[in-house]
């Protein structure tokens, strides 16, 4: 931490700050610059930077560590790769997750799995549990959904991947869920994330709509910090003033990941645009960035979807983009699986 | 809802759209206009406009019926009023709530409150369970937290509000605290406010950093819709570019949702600013702008805080407060109570 | 500024840093911390952050210095005031601008201006270059407009305020126009701002719609860097995801810039919220946060008005507020002119 | 334009606002529905919605036809092409701009230029008026700049495009630049757009920071109401919360552009991230999403650059860069150019 005195602080302030930082067991180094005195602190504990800014003379306190440890790029050099029924995501792999936005019946399970398995999908996405902003509106079919995705998935040799909205649905996901997905709003449901640290399935947390990649960082460090270290990074749109769009879908977020952590990110381009025209070039450009997965929604008839059918893809169009994006992840040096 | 057809619509995409929207149990009404069609879609239950968009012809559909019914002024006129420990928020009154951020120890309560309780406070706040975007930052006290502010309180004739974070807590909650407090980044855990929504004691909920308030209303109706009508909505500033201070307090949201709900709304100043020396300019503010009710972070020593001492105020700026605050209240026909 | 460098930088990366900045005519004090080692760069020209972010072993630059001077409090410690036809902005003064949003006709004009002038009004204001996001909207009566606002303000012993919209606007603003008008579009409109540094008459800076106060400060600077230190600074709300309101009024902005700088910060309560029956409470809680002036649309008959007719008020509407008003400054020591 | 009219409004109430919106030459056409009464206005000239959202029984107004024409895809089907120099922008056509994000010297444009010129690139971006936030920054080489861009290009047979800031700047424009280039910071100054409205040569406008497609669209409109239809749109980053990348790039802006308007989309990769390591993969992605052009910033020497340096590509970056594109173009049915 380090803090800026004003220009003209008195030595008598600078001697306050410096009592009060070593109150808070940090050291304080001083360095006396033309302009101005930087107090740098080290070693102490987690300190609230505005309780030192208050103080007299002091211009401004900047953290320079960041909050995340076990999901810095400094802390683990390598990529790490998920692997989940032989689908990788991350190092040079980008896994393809795909199926409807909610569960709806046995029916719709199989015939949009039949037609992904078909294409060599591996991972079937489909919610059971649904966060919706009205009360009103359809929730989910809870786990007697969980067991159709599961048998379906069963089925055609596939696994499974579903969002949990809180702790107590962890024993019913872990029964038949092979990723556990935490959806945008919950991603700064802490209690939540301390809990999927201690299981040993790997879990998908999305970006929140108004977070920053750090506190994504700092979401995963959550769930590392209880020994889980299956985490994938999930960018699914953030809220921005554009209308158009549902979300606007911050691509950049790929390098900037790769860059700052080891942890393999994928992109969501139904959610991130929410529109089913929109779905196909922004996945071409997420693997053209560099993603490490995609997750997909596919319906096997979007128009009749009982939730967000106009962002799916109908099969065949999934299928279509499958094979161009087979065709640009080798230019990035990336294979499709 | 309302489908506007480009100017250039077929008849027969016309009748396509009216086909399906009759499909979805809506009747539907058909206005030509020189320039335009447009559709009426009447009666039907919930539908995604986007499925309506992606049919041909189709320029864009409008939501007409907001989603918040109970919340809404049109379904009861007359202000909302709760009362809690003889302390009335609504209609033309502005109740008070004040005390630490987070519940450290009996003595920090007990001098907190004997100040607070001096000054004629009647409802004291102190966190229990503290939403930390570090795993490794202090994480509040728990129960033992909620024995020590319940005791004070009791000691004092002061009620209790204080956070709960996830639906298991709801029984501890229950025992100690009387009013129970959404935070801003559980505004839409829906699960946690529709389980709120079955409890018979007030619910104070958070607006969402990024959320907008037709979103602050539908999480109210989450809880209402469950029984409890019980909810005071709570401004405590919205994420912006501004870097400054903390959030942006939103005091047009005090006008905004009183035109649109019956429900009271009341201003946290402390997490709206971030900054102690913010925190009286705002409240002044906020009472100035008619608010039902402020919730203000006062501690007795707020240099040695665990948790947001930098935004706290000491006790005897919030008595200069109160006073502020007792002579600009009937200027806008309202009392402190 | 402040260059951190990574806990595991190696000592040719730090001497590289150190040549680089050296090169730029910079001073380095290196300083070693137990974790990382900060080089502080001190008394070289301006230089982009990013140019040291790229150099090997490099984790964040930090510049410590704002970038505005004049404007800020440490280089004048005392209020600047502003003073125009005995109204004053700045110390213990909350002066009023009032007046429609635009130039309509001399009727319209003479018969606002009258009603204003009746309540002790000064300042008028409207507009004669109007900024419309249609290229087929009301533009303005232009000079014509001008010549109007002047010559009934004249009539009244009134002063007039209006917006300027680029540079060749500026001989015929500076002969019937007071205090000229930087809008929120314009205020990123670096040519225009240097320009009106060589005036002699005082200039109002609105905030930029997704503007930080800090840029806000340095608009200023670009005025008060080429001579004018005569400058108001004004919130006029900004653009957040809130769609009931037009712009989120940033009430914070009054107390943030009145630590910060020493000019005067004045509100736009009509286009900070864009709905006549939210400019009454937003102007209460202005005054009531502090603010040294006000500037709010009235329009004789709104409900007629060529443009913004849905935020102006009724000259009766104004003149309870001010009743209002002026028994709100002094409870925070200031006085209405 | 349609008036949602409240559940309860009464009949008074809606024969008001016919009154009102007929007394504005509108034709009121009324729908009667179970819920709600709806009145469509047709017809009439341009009127500010919330001057009939005050009338007494109005819910919401909603304006239905877009506030562009000329720049609608409904007012013309076909991709317009803008062709400088034998580079398309448009159609299946991807052109790619580049060059140094200022003018510095004729040494530093004539090393650029030869390198850039020998990859095949014929057209050369340079800025000799550059829009700083801080007035002490290099404000760019002026006139002499436009001169040495022009010099430099001709010898190398290519076209200049640079960026213009005031109207008073359009004759030395016109004089040495081919495309005249909008900035973010000027995307609303309306007195400029029109102007150049009436200029022949193309016109590149940069979508604001904090605006909308929809306002760049109208921007757009401005400049074609003049009769210049050579226009070329530039998603370049939008201000967001995130803080690592200085902008977030909206790469969905290219399918939602290409649906709404017939104009080409650009993409401006170096500003929308501001940093040169992520310039290259979002360069790849834009051209997967399908752009109609790219504008990268690329310098001869970028650590001793004058500006934007960090996110300015070494020439072999961008040789490299520019060999994957051509691979990726043609599975998006584009080619470079």
């Amino acid at each position: 931490m380090l803090i800026i005195m004003n220009a003209n602080a008195t030595d008598n302030q600078i001697q306050n700050v410096v009592n009060f930082i070593k109150s808070k067991n940090f050291d304080a180094h001083i360095s006396k610059g033309e302009i101005q005195t930087v107090i740098g602190a080290v070693g102490g504990k987690i300190i609230d930077p505005r309780d030192i800014e208050l103080l007299d003379g002091v211009k401004e306190v900047i953290r320079i560590s960041s909050g995340y440890k076990l999901a810095s790029r400094q802390f683990k050099q390598e990529d790490t790769i998920v692997e989940v029924n032989g689908v990788k995501f991350g190092g040079d792999n980008t896994g393809l997750i795909a199926g409807p936005c909610t569960i709806e019946s046995y029916e719709q399970m199989d015939e949009t799995a039949k037609k992904l398995s078909d294409m060599g999908i591996k991972i079937l996405r489909g919610g059971a549990f649904k966060p919706r902003t009205s009360p009103y509106a359809f929730q989910g079919l809870g786990e007697e959904g969980l067991k159709i995705i599961k048998k379906v998935a069963d089925k055609y040799g596939m696994a499974v991947t579903s969002e949990i909205m809180e702790i107590s649905q962890i024993p019913v996901c872990l029964k038949y869920v092979d990723i556990l997905q935490v959806g945008a709003r919950n991603m700064q449901n802490f209690n939540l994330l301390r809990e999927l640290g201690h299981i040993n399935k790997p879990v998908i947390i999305k970006r929140g709509l108004a977070n920053t990649i750090e506190e994504l960082l700092m979401a995963a460090e959550y769930v590392m910090s209880g020994g889980n270290r299956n985490v994938i990074l999930c960018e699914r749109g953030i809220r921005t003033f554009e209308r158009i769009t549902r979300n606007t879908l911050d691509l950049s977020a790929i390098p900037v990941v790769k860059k700052l952590s080891h942890l393999p990110i994928i992109i969501d381009p139904s959610h991130g645009t929410g529109l089913r025209d929109k779905v196909a070039p922004m996945s071409r450009a997420a693997v053209a960035a560099g993603c490490d997965g995609l997750i997909v929604e596919v319906h096997n008839e979007p128009e009749s979807a009982l939730c967000d059918g106009a962002q799916s893809l109908y099969p065949e169009q999934f299928k279509a983009l499958k094979s161009d994006l087979e065709k640009i992840a080798p230019i990035v040096g990336k294979k499709i699986l």
